[in-house]
């Protein structure tokens, strides 16, 4: 009766770790070691992000979460009359139960282009603010948000970014980027960004521990030492800081060893360019294009109806003529008869 | 050379998870289960804390950490012009980077009697407010937060527990307990407070478990269903919901599974019950009485120094007479073979 | 060369008091009375804001200003994790260097319809929260803010007003209206809201003072008494009681006899009006058709500079064009003299 | 029957304006000139503001009231991981409803000594938290409030002042006076605080308006031009703008011509001086010695009943001895005629 099983495709932090991070868990687990982040794990993944990132200086703290890190950090880099551009798509705009506004700060939304910010947006924002004789009355752009890759399963490109970053140095902002699924995206065939190039293009970014192969957990790397002064403090005073920091810190060990973090991903972008083949093979269309772990595929009701019997999608838009586009998610866990199992469905 | 090994006995959270809590995660990790605490670990986790805690209608939320945790609740239970009463030595007021106050709410401090919240003062905060003609200009008080063990490793009894209870319903305050160590509260043989106890004479407390057998996760348990509505909504606003809510619900089912909890904690209480023991028997002082896991030892500056060299205790406190309170904390893993050269060495 | 003094129109604010209210705070000055809006100013001047209102019961406080007073109220009437709908036009969307964000909430912006927030909007935003599955994971919609007239200077009809309150009783919204410029609303001929409407039809809203004959001050009407529990705790939690609550008090008492709040904004329309009809005459262009006392002119950059010369007008908008859109305001100081230069400039 | 009239001596806001301010309203009332504090009379205000404080590069910023003066500079003076470091009798600490935490920052009391803060327990304070191996978890002390004169109603002496601002130099903590009574110091023969001496010895202070003789208003001075970027926009922030700024310029500007603010002041100390005698010569003990305005008077049952026949006090404090402490207070408003009445009735 094992095929009664729905199978389930709505997401990719189904599972708990990957085995190798579990594996590591278990063996050091007796291990003593002081709290906080200052344990022999937290540090050796430190330093393996560091070179990882060719960032020497890096400061690196491990959090529980990836809206918590967003919500942390942009508190952080944000002086209190500042305001955060994101794309409109932005989770910090969308998913976060406003944990951005929570700490005092508002969301400035600038058009999606499929999920990403165009630096000419940002210009546009700033340029338009310095034009209004009442300024000193409105929310000063800050910062600026981005996701790599975006809500919508996009990748910047290094040109993109680098131009980004020209424009956010041009105006002040710094740019921080967060990569829930980063792994997925350095693992794309497409992306040409590397996690040094994250390091030199961005003030801040996070390294999406939680739905790349650990139980839980983001890396946040700041890449130049002591940008934000006593961001420990901080982490604290957002209900961020593990006890047992360990906890994070052996995970990102395990998965900054042998190149583990992007090995698992590659599986993930390979199964979703099966299922993407497999889909256009057969004439489905897709909401938008995308190189990553996430398939946006438009089914008429009919057909999402009778795919829903056997497997689980995620449901992300009604279109105005009534179609629907629903979510399919590979992960480091998907397995090759799942998705064969998924492709006889279609 | 392996005694060149400094002892650890310097707080709870040394080691990752409770063997047995790591297996568990491991033998579940890779069953595919729905994200943010909707998988089946964690309503099992759920059910079985329901149960002990003798609440069928609890609602049960799985945080990352305590401070998160507090912050969580407190704001959650509180008017935007409530404080919340605490013991001037209690973790909110002293411990966690300002995160109450972060959230807008000003920590009311009365006096900590070994780390205990007295009902009489209480009671005269209240009246005191009350009795102030200017009363709308201040802080309303808005609940009362307590510990249990406390800060100072102390139990309230079922009867002060009780009082408490009285005076917070008498004055329409909610009260909110702390159990970060919990299991050591009721591990020990001089406490008579129950998990049930707890949950009827309580609005909300977490049954810490962190410090106490897991590798991280806080189980917060609300006796009342829908208290709070849109708890839900507020933890993740706060930047406290866990993605993989697996993470924190396959370890409390574990440590709710055949009593686990208050086992392994009745192993630290034993331990540390021995090194009083000897303490007592060399002519040690104690800084206070107390039952649990931590022990709170006066040492000169020499004996402090002469230990330092093979232990690491906590730096507690330094007294006016030049001599130093250290603190000693056993845990579920702390071995025999420590404890006794932890004793040779005294 | 009294010529060579600029006219000025940019805005409603330019003169201290109409002289009415000087002289009453003159008459006053030296009565003792106590503090904190429990002077028998303030009392009078509640008891006519009631009965003008014809809400016998309101609660009714004076603050100093209108940002004040709406980051104050909304604060005030949601939940912690709920935020504001309003028109992506709205005061507090563009203007109050956010202010609502500063308090832990965001603002969710609806189309502008010339500054109206249209009830479908309204349906649709809560309608498309409520459809989404993740929907806890989102800001809830928690009330609804409007500006009556609108910061375009259009007016809400009471059929529009009463379709917004069904849509908002239907979905447990609050409605709350900002009256910055509200005698120019009531002493419209196009205007149907009257007073008694607005106490009817929202859950709170405040008669401005600062725009409207006073030095200063807003009245914040709460038309169900105690709907906000300790609003002057919040009042004062967020800087803006008056120690000298008279202050404004005096002023709304004098603005409330013989209707002199709507009589001198008669005077303010009438003078709009006739510039409304010079410029129509000329055949200049509206950037919008609005009744109040505001008008918004479409101006080539020669007439914009030329006309500079002579009158100050406020810039409001560039158009893709490369024409802009100026604001000619009217107040009850605008003087027949004034008008008439103005409209020989034209 | 105007000797049925109550005798007023509970506070010094009952009066409205100094006749000299609501006179120069009257005047300047009808001239047009721009919001936001760019008037002319503002920036009159503002240039003798910074001759008597010998500071020609002050920021000066009028706000309608004090708790909101406090709220906001405090707020743009700490870090977001700061306090603020205040008396246990500082107005932040007691009297503000909440309104520094509710911008997310706690309130460090020290001990009050007769209301003020000694250099010592400042030093105590910070070396302590610098002392704390865990000191990253706390709350680090960020600045340092004191009011002169205090809530008390004593006096900082330059030596103490010194002090404190050698200390806070020392740890990097900025100095902020809140001068709600500024005057009543100035005007002291006890004191040797000059204007001049607090912009010199502090990083901001205001000088208060509501109670010493305007109708509202406290100008807030910020010696060191652009100490704080942006701090209108933080003003606006937290809705405390005054679109009119005219409205508390031109009473600034009254109050700082010709030294009126330091004359009208003195009287209300004569007038104090003048009871203190008749209660010292009457044999009344005073609850502490203190040279200002207010007058703290130990009455007991009997004699607070019998007097509060004919006068009203401010009920100060119960004392454990069953007697009360009551305030008289004076002002610029203080008639000879009403000393005299009291002074029989004692």
């Amino acid at each position: 009766m094992a095929d009664k099983k729905l199978l389930m495709f709505e997401c990719d932090y189904q599972e708990g770790a990957h085995p190798a991070v579990i594996e590591r868990l278990a063996e050091t687990n007796l291990e003593q070691e002081p709290g906080y982040g200052f344990d022999r794990f937290s540090e050796s993944a430190r330093e393996k992000i560091r070179k990882a990132c060719d960032a020497p200086d890096a400061d690196v703290f491990f959090l529980a979460g990836g809206s918590q890190t967003n919500a942390t950090m942009i508190d952080a880099l944000l002086k209190q009359y500042e305001g955060v551009i994101s794309s409109s798509e932005g989770h910090i705009a969308t998913n976060e139960a406003g944990a951005v506004e929570f700490s005092g700060h508002k969301v400035i939304e600038v058009p999606s282009h499929g999920g990403k910010v165009e630096a000419d947006d940002v210009a546009a924002t700033v340029e338009s603010y310095n034009a209004k004789t009442n300024r000193d009355h409105l929310v000063m752009p800050g910062m600026v948000y981005i996701s790599q890759p975006t809500e919508c399963g996009t990748l910047y490109s290094k040109a993109e970014l680098t131009e980004l970053r020209r424009v956010c140095r041009k105006y002040g902002l710094p740019l921080y980027a967060d990569g829930a699924r980063l792994a997925y995206a350095l693992a794309c065939p497409e992306n040409d960004v590397t996690l040094a190039d994250l390091a030199s293009l961005t003030d801040a970014f996070y390294i999406g521990g939680t739905k790349c192969g650990a139980l839980l957990g983001e890396a946040l790397v700041i890449p130049q030492h002591d940008l934000v002064p006593h961001m420990f403090t901080i982490i604290k005073q957002h209900g961020a800081l593990l006890a047992k920091g360990r906890a994070a810190g052996v995970q990102f060990d395990a998965l900054f060893t042998d190149d583990l973090y992007v090995r698992i991903a590659a599986h993930a972008i390979e199964k979703a360019a099966r299922i993407r083949g497999a889909l256009q093979e057969k004439g489905y269309e897709f909401a938008l294009e995308n190189p990553t772990n996430q398939v946006f595929v438009v089914l008429d009701g009919d057909t999402r109806d009778r795919l829903a019997r056997d497997v689980v999608l995620e449901p992300w838009e009604d279109l105005p003529d009534g179609r629907h586009v629903m979510r399919i998610a590979t992960s480091w866990a998907t397995t090759h008869e799942d998705v064969d199992r998924l492709i006889a469905l279609l």
